[in-house]
């Protein structure tokens, strides 16, 4: 066995033994453990940021991109930040023990749906080190232990986190094994923990497709990734058109490396020639190029012409596919043939237009008249999220301390058997 | 690409476009749907019957055993009962658009979190016909299009169940693709099903730990299986000694070979002389095989010791297993080790007791003064059970149409935008 396996399987085993504690603690004390997280991260910033200095001197020398430095990056306003989103999470009502559901049948038994933690979440991510804060608390909240595994260049940096996790946890006295950090950057880690069938009880891969890639190709438990976002905006005939143009300014120029982005722009052709040239001008002041369908080249100088490539492509850059449609139909087509089922949002005055969209776009989150940006544990009130589902199976859009959760049912008799 | 692999392709995707009409039509049209697929059952009773017939003669042939001939056996009566669940599931709320949540932001924005449909289901199965009337009209209720693989030597039974099914749709104006049989009973059927990932959204896996094994070795979709299980009874100290005797044997004897019949006792050592010496008799007179741990051996003539394999096996037969323990913590640490997480029951009138038990036992349903025998969808009131999930991820126990479905959020706004 290799040290690695060895090492992982170690952590896991005991993560996994330290969960019915978490599970059982009352929620005030998971609540302490959480704000003792908070308490920690202030009292070790020094520390936490020199670890993150190394850690960046690393990344720069190895030639990381800039972008990938940035998300790297801590100081003390992301790092108050990141304890002010533990706080945040404190904050949020406990799930564990809720009653779903309770009923009586004919026969005098009492069954109730109530709400239990997963056990052990496996959460593999990327650079960003505010995840390993946010994960961890997110299962603190919803009584599951966690083995984190972030980026290799970050290891320094969610070492020092680790330190304030198992002080949160040794503050409400909660096992501080609960919470495992995978201690190396050998790849193998990943896969060790995708095959612990029986001991990890799901597997969160959060970060690029190569990542869900490797997650995918080899885990033998489930699996819930947060991949890849398609988002549309779709500006109906019956759009308020300064509306349109601010949400699709917004959802494409805010942050256009988020999956949560909008790519494609969907334009009802009645109000194409009003819209676009105006659009037109304001995306090329922010610097983003538009690739278009020959109708909307047409009312978009200085466009290219969008490949078929295009229309399925997560940019992640200041690029914005526009395409001119005949009308909510081909729109829903469109979003059909292309999204990835993200975020999709409509532009209408038009209520019942607006209704349709919701109901027939088959997407983790719909909107009418706002942003696709705010597909985000934190904007939909969650305190944090552990990632966002893009799959149908057991969650699906933001991941909080809900969606970390599942069920059991107790039945309470008076010695019935059945016949 | 074989033959069975281009057959299985076509039918899936087929299914898969037809979700989208199962999705979007109210709920009315589906109750009409199911009501449909039992006159159908009825109208077609002769042709099935026969049918049925046909699969037994070259079943019994084949040298089937008599255990599972009777379970691929139908009747005019058996007919009827499945005819009965379709109706039972007619009459359940619909649970599609359901709304799960809603709120709203400081920003104005307003989330609902609304119930859909997963998509397409494949459910692999054994036996069993009822499965496929069960499984269809709860996927109908739900308002997903299923893929059904049943066992090989009931291949006939169940084209003529799937006529019925088809009726049901077209009497309600739905597309009969929706609801697609598996027309081979070529193996390889499985493993494509598997592997049609973004196509099939979910595959349940229901049968034997041999094709739950061929299920998860190749799948790449989410599966959610219905296992094995290891089901106990405890008999606390302060328990009804007579309810408990009754319960242990409806648990045991009542029907042996299902997953939720019980396959170990485990009984206070206080009231271990008075309750094992009489329970070993009537157990004798049920024709009821005991294997005990050294105490419960000298107070059960005519058992035999137990092995260690004994106390992590399924029996599904007329053995039960027997361990006398020192208390709730030892029981609670017994289930721990051994149990597989499916249905475990405390006989106690002591409150405190029961209550640490239905907190502390990890198993998808716990009982309290009743028999494991009721972890069953129709005994739930769900109508009908897909299966019972032994997982822990997205359903836990039995699995009716609410389990069937997923969220999707819907947003509202007035143009907001994300800062």
């Amino acid at each position: 066995m290799s040290g690695t396996r060895a090492q992982v399987e170690t952590l896991a085993r005991a993560a996994r033994a330290s969960a019915k504690a978490l599970a059982l603690a009352n929620a005030g004390i998971r609540t302490a453990a959480i704000r003792g997280v908070a308490a920690a991260l202030r009292a070790r910033a020094s520390e936490i940021l020199a670890a993150n200095r190394v850690d960046l001197a690393e990344a720069t020398k190895g030639g990381l991109a800039p972008a990938m430095l940035d998300r790297l990056r801590l100081d003390a306003g992301r790092l108050e930040a990141i304890a002010a989103a533990a706080e945040a999470v404190a904050a949020q009502p406990d799930p564990v023990g809720e009653t779903l559901e309770t009923w009586t049948r004919p026969n005098g038994l009492r069954i109730t749906r109530r709400r239990v933690p997963i056990g052990l979440i496996a959460i593999v991510y990327e650079s960003r080190p505010n995840v390993t804060i946010d994960a961890a608390v997110l299962c603190l909240r919803s009584g599951n232990a966690c083995v984190l595994r972030g980026g290799s260049e970050a290891l320094r940096t969610n070492l020092a986190l680790g330190a304030a996790l198992a002080d949160g946890l040794a503050s409400a006295g909660l096992p501080t094994g609960a919470i495992a950090l995978v201690p190396t950057a050998d790849r193998e880690a990943v896969a060790v923990l995708g095959g612990m069938d029986g001991v990890v009880d799901l597997i969160v891969p959060r970060g690029g497709p190569g990542l869900i890639a490797a997650v995918t190709a080899t885990a033998r438990v489930p699996v819930v990734k947060h991949d890849a976002g398609i988002c549309h905006i779709y500006v109906h005939t019956a759009a308020d058109l300064s509306m349109a143009e601010a949400i699709v300014v917004n959802a494409k120029c805010q942050r256009p490396g988020v999956c949560n982005a909008a790519e494609t722009l969907l334009v009802d052709a009645v109000v194409a020639p009003r819209f676009l040239p105006r659009l037109a001008e304001t995306l090329a002041a922010r610097g983003t190029e538009t690739r278009t369908c020959p109708v909307a080249s047409q009312l978009m100088p200085g466009s290219r012409p969008a490949s078929e490539e295009d229309w399925s492509t997560e940019h992640l850059a200041l690029i914005l596919n526009v395409r001119v449609v005949a009308d909510l139909e081909e729109a829903l087509a469109h979003i059909a043939r292309h999204g990835s089922g993200h975020s999709e949002a409509v532009i209408t005055t038009d209520t019942g237009a607006a209704r349709r969209f919701l109901d027939e776009v088959d997407s983790a989150c719909v909107y009418h008249n706002a942003s696709t940006r705010f597909t985000d544990g934190g904007e939909f009130g969650f305190g944090a999220e552990v990632g966002i589902s893009t799959g149908r199976l057991h969650a699906r859009g933001p991941m909080g301390a809900r969606e970390l959760t599942t069920w059991k049912f107790t039945v309470e008799g008076s010695g019935q058997v059945r016949a």
